[in-house]
């Protein structure tokens, strides 16, 4: 029986893509049969490769022409740094709604920087956990907040915004590296989405970003040319040498994705994914407990609990005898985490549910 | 006939690495047969590729323990920035020696963060170029030096450090993008060796960093935490997602490289089949003249020139059409480049040469 790869991330990518991928590597014959690996950027035909792939995105998310998409290395860590270089001026404040481990790390990396602040939050102190989302509705920004950042899904404990929330004129900048093409979005809506690609998008060595060209004008220029967005923009993401396979590979997947039918088709896979997997959890007369306020349950990282860690340890042993792989919580949450990122079918996640059908009455 | 890559970078790949590349990209056995790209880092196979990939590097190059190896994202580049930001504090300067078009880059890059200062220079003003390397023998340094940079070697002119310089006491930072892996050296002369993978050392989005654990610990800790390098060796080059087909590629040069009989032999190749290229250039009676100063003249990037740039841009085309492919010189330095970095072989050089004689005997 093929495996499941429930991997947290790096994750799950579609077979086709990783034959395509591997073809590449062995030799493209648009280059001479020379390896994807081995060519310059600056070949035509690899410059096209990058075009290709913003074009491909631009059509998967709408993403409007106010918006540039760029490729960079350093994943979201490094965002946490370079947004608050760019944009937390002197005398402007930077306002963080903490959802996770993740959206701290963001915090944390922008107070060295300048006046961070975390405007709302849903950590639990007294469980040490994210179990739900903090409710902004009403939230009141400091007049002069350069930003409030967002982190759409929370891989580790198991949230996700059911819709992003809205922050008026406030520049909003949100870390989608965990649910990027998974459901539609409204870019227009955000000065800057960024990404890592390893979830959703391809492989991890990559950041995707849709930028604001006006709010990227508005960025400092004093600082060191790779951290700034313009010089990067100009460079048409060619400013130091880009990680031309990972691009490459992420081309395969909006290619994939769109032959599946777009956002919205894939968007509707996963949701029947999830419903399925969370109707099976509160099916199970409570041997099975999701771990979060179901109203914020995320799509991508499904999290629930059995009745001892002695039983989520035999559970996942014998998932991973039985070909359902990596299914352990993160050792920050514990328990059971499955991630349905877009690359998994509905049959692995109905495997899955077989399966927990069956450990139930087992035990 | 099979075509010779003489890209300048991302470069060749040896085919016996290629292949193995794409079996790991098609399925690793030992984590149930899913691909190298779809795993987490931190599963226990992939903390020994890790491992695995540092002791080959410390072999390879002798890195004492003195020196950390990390693993980190953003080319030279990133390094051009995060290395200002860490050792040039209030009170110091930071001396560089400006050699080429990267040398100056990180020069450029430091001025935005303090006090950095051009110590020598083998600028050209005349004509633009970098055609030599600057006598540093006698250089005196401030006494408030936090570092002095060096590039060991400069892609575009075609010149290389013969043996590196040093500086006494002063700790010495040195950009080895382009030679890594090519000629030994010795690292413990340096507080940091810095290195792009994607010349001799795999594939582009991957830097390599030897550094010195004391030098490590005095750098900035007020700082975001990707950009601190003690935080990214406390957690083994994954406080982020690492770029981990880029690593594992690496590795397989790493191993490639030590059954051909590690860096000793491959620099013996790789001195014979510079020579022979600078003798070809040399005995055509002026016909092909080498750009730069033959006692600086790069083992890696063969610069020359024909009688005419109309003759140049005929001698690219029929080396296309003879499988000789990437020849042509950057564009700030035009005439011909021939990267011959370490999987090149011999054959290669050696039909290139051959292309030279027939080639200007007919023109």
């Amino acid at each position: 029986m093929r495996p499941v790869n429930f991997s947290p991330g790096p994750s799950i990518v579609a077979p086709e893509v990783l034959e395509q991928a591997a073809q590449a590597l062995r030799g493209v014959p648009e280059v001479q049969g020379l390896s994807i690996v081995e060519i310059s950027h600056r070949l035509p035909w690899f410059e096209k490769v990058v075009q290709d792939t913003e074009d491909a995105l631009r059509r998967l998310l709408g993403v409007p022409d106010t918006h540039t998409i760029l490729f960079l290395q350093g994943g979201a860590r490094g965002q946490f740094a370079q947004v608050p270089l760019n944009w937390l001026l002197p005398g402007t404040v930077a306002a963080y709604i903490d959802t996770g481990v993740w959206a701290r790390g963001a915090y944390d990396d922008a107070k060295t920087l300048g006046d961070a602040r975390i405007v709302a939050s849903s950590a639990n102190a007294a469980r040490g956990a994210y179990l739900e989302l903090p409710d902004v509705s009403g939230l009141e920004l400091p007049a002069n907040t350069a930003y409030v950042h967002t982190t759409s899904n929370n891989t580790i404990y198991g949230t996700q915004w059911p819709t992003m929330p809205t922050f008026g004129a406030v520049p909003h900048v949100s870390d989608m590296s965990s649910d990027i093409l998974s459901r539609p979005i409204d870019v227009s809506q955000f000065k800057l989405v960024y990404a890592g690609a390893q979830k959703n998008a391809g492989i991890s060595g990559l950041t995707l970003l849709f930028l604001d060209k006006a709010w990227m004008a508005a960025a400092r220029n004093d600082i060191p040319s790779i951290w700034q967005y313009r010089v990067q923009d100009a460079n048409d993401s060619m400013y130091n040498t880009p990680p031309t396979f990972a691009i490459y590979t992420t081309l395969l997947v909006c290619r994939w994705l769109e032959e599946l039918g777009g956002v919205p088709a894939i968007a509707a896979r996963n949701e029947a994914k999830a419903s399925a997997l969370y109707a099976a959890i509160d099916g199970a007369d409570g041997f099975y407990r999701g771990c979060v306020d179901p109203r914020h349950r995320s799509r991508m990282n499904v999290t629930y609990r059995l009745p001892s860690e002695a039983l989520e340890k035999r559970f996942v042993a014998e998932c991973e005898a039985a070909g359902l792989h990596h299914l352990k919580g993160h050792r920050k949450a514990g328990g059971i985490r499955a991630s349905i990122y877009n690359a998994l079918p509905l049959e692995g996640v109905e495997r899955l549910i077989a399966f927990m059908q069956a450990f139930r009455q087992r035990h």
